[in-house]
């Protein structure tokens, strides 16, 4: 599977690959366990500090394992990960190696423990900022602290979930900036 | 300007056209004035009730009106509507009716006082049932009371914002339901 070869990339402006709503690899770790699960709901809630707010299912492994570690990273993957996507979404459990069984590279993260994944196009590291909603709305607010975009291309094709097993895949960028107030940009 | 007929749709399943991320329009109406604004940051948060969390910024004039009329409704406009996502995205104020400004059709709701948008591919009625996490994250949690989607086609065309002026348009739509678990569905 291609990896990309990222740099490092402003907290502040990572809205632009999360606002089109992708869905997004979350891996965990703590105290010798790790894990990836598959996202589908989640959003910024803020770019100065960068805040993303995301669902998390407490009957996923992962669940547990954020929430005691007060980490995640987040990653973006692109078309050509679509069946790592299904098959992590559709994997349950903490016997299994996720990372090894869908062929993801877990590569160590600057500021988390949790492992970036190679083989997606973004990674954020964040950290738990806030846990007062998860047990009414299993809502962590999770700031970004370090993110990795790959230099290529510009815009990645993502794939988005339309529910009932069906993929939307990110079509064609169109840019309207001439039409935007600056203040807006 | 096409409009979309619509049928009245389950609450439960609007999931699977907001998790996909587009580009919405959400109206607005209290004491006789209405808005309609250009919304990329929300979530789902819920499907039985079907809730869901939106980031309104304090500035807009639309945040008043939906604190204190404590409604809205959600709109998920099409491809052939992006003249009016951004002409709504870059005014501001009380003072321009963007209903008639940019080409957009006010139909009663059943529910609420905001209207739905006739040229929207579905629209959501929705009542503010949290409002406790306006003045930390200017996060707005509304349950969809009743929803009206378009009979076709079966999927939307909808626009995604990726920061700069630039909007993704969405692409083809592939079913993997096959691979997936039934529990999963």
């Amino acid at each position: 599977m291609r990896t990309y070869a990222k740099e490092s990339f402003p907290p502040g402006k990572i809205r632009r690959f999360l606002e089109p709503g992708p869905i997004v690899l979350v891996t965990s770790a703590h105290e010798g366990e790790r894990n990836v699960m598959t996202l589908g709901w989640h959003m910024v809630l803020g770019f100065e500090p960068a805040l993303v707010g995301c669902y998390i299912w407490e009957r996923n492994h992962s669940f547990s394992l954020m929430r005691r570690s007060r980490e995640c990273v987040i990653n973006v993957p692109t078309f050509d990960l679509v069946n790592a996507v299904i098959g992590v979404g559709n994997s349950h459990g903490p016997r299994i190696d996720k990372f090894v069984k869908f062929g993801l590279t877990p590569v160590a993260a600057s500021r988390v423990r949790a492992p970036l994944i190679a083989e997606c196009y973004a990674s954020f590291e964040c950290k738990l900022v806030d846990a007062s909603l998860i047990d009414r709305y299993s809502l962590f607010v999770f700031e970004v602290v370090k993110a990795h975009v790959a230099t290529s291309p510009r815009y990645p094709t993502t794939v988005h979930y339309r529910g009932d097993g069906v993929f939307m895949v990110s079509g064609r960028n169109l840019s309207y900036r001439r039409r935007f107030k600056r203040v807006n940009l």
